[in-house]
């Protein structure tokens, strides 16, 4: 698009009644706000002179501290601060991995679709995505196993294996437990390390919490976990964590030297307190139960003024849906037209890792009010219908 | 070092007595502390909903609109909100220009020493860095043209040059009015990209406060400029910026958003109130007074104490110090005993890009208190004579 266009459709999206079902944002509501106003308070008052200073490159000692118990408590992750590192989201772990993992043109196994955020630091350090077919269990491990038996076969294995099991972005698909075993023996088997980002584990609305490989994995040295604080404190203050063997930890320490010197001193505080007072386990249930009934309402708007012939996930927890439509429809050509009828999506070619899923899209069901989730699928579904007429040959 | 040294030595360190002269930490003193606990209660309280949710990618328009505003009044800086970029402290600034300017063993000249956090930024983008030397008056631009004479006979031009023109970290030296000028011609001449990083600009205790690279960059296409409000206001919250030209921060955005999607929006909008309420230009003067004491203390402790045939800068403005020593003694080696007798420094090595520098210790003066300077800096020279007499054959 050019900047001119772009700037016309940004008109659009800051109108009063625009819809975004595009970002992949939290709602605000979900912001602890009352427990963050003390906690900011307390951290200035009590230890303002060490808050507000350079802090270790590594992060907060007590912060890492409280993280292994959390993870114990929620994900019966065992661990110790010699295999965390603190981060500037979760972003910057996925970053870290591929530059340290990776040289020039190295490959690396994906889900496809799979989060545009890792696309982009794996395309920043010139990583070779190998995109692997998805299901509504995840991505199919049979042809994980098959494509390392062949790059096997010419010496180039992958350098690692991306995935996010829980409630995938984009695709709101939960990788099955058979599937996770699986995935942990080619691991094993194979040598090829996990990277695990579970983003949105805590975010679940129905089914079995399935355990993560981060937890299975028992000698510690096959799955690298990221984990993050922006879905279950807020995402403005940058805390993202990742849990590694300490040959991987002591290699991103030192690359942090050089991208940031160390993340927030003064977010690290405030996340230390919100999981040693506990907050935490107080404020997650009720944003569990603010996005269940989200995610209902948009399962069921979909249900009433979806055309037919496309599909969607059901998704049992996370942020959001994806849905396909008819294959003549092509979704980045349609979003110019959806945005001018006042709905914001991300087109799933976005989400690809080779040019796929054009006719696919994501919606966020998190950040937009009741109401508004109803009245954009019904407007959102008008569009796709008008389109569909034209895409179909008279 | 072997692990378990470093461990010895961090006991001694970590002794209530032990004096650090080595970190380059601001002095809690300098912190705002009152003001910045109103500032983060009102964002919370008026902004919650945006200051903890994640943000543009390049910044906070508010802040770099004051941004903009603050570097015409300090720097004569005449910029706009597109060519600046909101960093995670200007270290990020540091690793993306490396990144962006940079592809495998293309050069770059820098001062020598220079700062350490450079070298890791430019190292982990396989930089080919070329130290020019320096004196009383900054890098000697002279060899900066010959230099860049004999490359350019070789059709191998650096990449960008970069600089701390004022109270350079590690030496303290600042750029002449002169040879800035000079700077800026080679630059327009020859096409190369300055790059002026200013963290202590403002920290002005003696002598005239010369104008910056950036100020005399009239296309405003040579001169990149990273800043930061680590030193004027406090390094917790890291938040930097880049002044650039478009096309710079156009690319800058893009690797940002693979780094780690934005810089927290919470310290932006804390650094934007610190702006907006003008609460900065009452903060710095009480900071200047704090050091240009401290600074004062520490030259008068070194003439006392320092041994004769040592030498010692005597810097206007900044937090450092650089002393260098009889060449028989390596101040890397120096360093544990200077350690198990209660203080702290950097080795001139941590700040050579060739090994260079080996003699020459940074002396911070910010941090410490007042008496601690006294008596840090008699217990050093002990030290020091202490390893003359060894390194001197009987």
């Amino acid at each position: 698009m050019k900047p001119s266009e772009i700037r016309e459709l940004l008109k659009y999206a800051s109108m009063p009644d625009f819809i975004s079902f595009g970002g992949g944002m939290p709602n605000p509501l979900s912001f602890p706000m009352n427990e963050l106003r003390e906690i900011v308070d307390e951290v200035i008052d009590v230890n303002g002179k060490y808050a507000l200073q350079y802090g270790n490159t590594g992060g907060l000692p007590d912060l890492k501290t409280e993280i292994s118990k959390m993870v114990l408590k929620t994900e019966k992750i065992k661990t110790e601060e010699k295999n965390i590192i603190v981060t500037s989201g979760s972003q910057q772990g996925l970053y870290g991995l591929g530059k340290i993992f990776l040289n020039h043109s190295d490959s690396l196994i994906v889900e496809s679709p799979t989060y545009v955020g890792a696309i982009s630091a794996f395309n920043a350090n010139a990583g070779k995505m190998i995109p692997i077919e998805m299901d509504s269990e995840g991505i199919i491990v049979e042809k994980v196993e098959e494509k390392i038996k062949s790059l096997k076969a010419n010496s180039n294995l992958p350098r690692f294996i991306y995935v996010i099991p829980n409630y995938q972005n984009p695709t709101g698909h939960t990788l099955s437990l058979e599937r996770r075993k699986h995935l942990m023996e080619l691991s094993e088997t194979y040598q090829i390390p996990l990277v695990e980002d579970n983003p949105y584990g805590e975010l679940c609305y129905s089914g079995e919490k399935i355990p993560s490989l981060k937890s299975m994995d028992k000698s510690g040295e096959n799955v690298t976990y990221l984990g993050t604080f922006s879905k279950v404190m807020c995402p403005g203050l940058r805390i993202g964590y990742t849990i590694a063997p300490e040959a991987v930890v002591s290699k991103l320490n030192l690359l942090k030297q050089a991208l940031d010197l160390s993340s927030s001193t003064f977010s690290q505080y405030v996340a230390y307190e919100y999981l040693k007072k506990g907050v935490i386990y107080k404020q997650v249930p009720k944003t569990v139960e603010l996005y269940r009934k989200k995610r209902n309402i948009m399962l069921k708007a979909l249900e009433d003024y979806f055309p037919k012939n496309s599909t969607w996930s059901k998704p049992d927890g996370g942020m959001f849906i994806w849905a396909t439509l008819d294959k003549k429809i092509n979704t980045s050509e349609m979003l110019k037209t959806s945005i001018e009828n006042g709905v914001g999506y991300v087109s799933g070619l976005a989400f690809s890792p080779d040019g796929s899923h054009t006719s696919s899209m994501r919606l966020n069901f998190t950040f937009s009010e009741d109401e508004e989730i109803v009245r954009g699928i019904s407007k959102l579904s008008n569009t796709i219908k008008n389109v569909s007429v034209r895409a179909t040959p008279a």
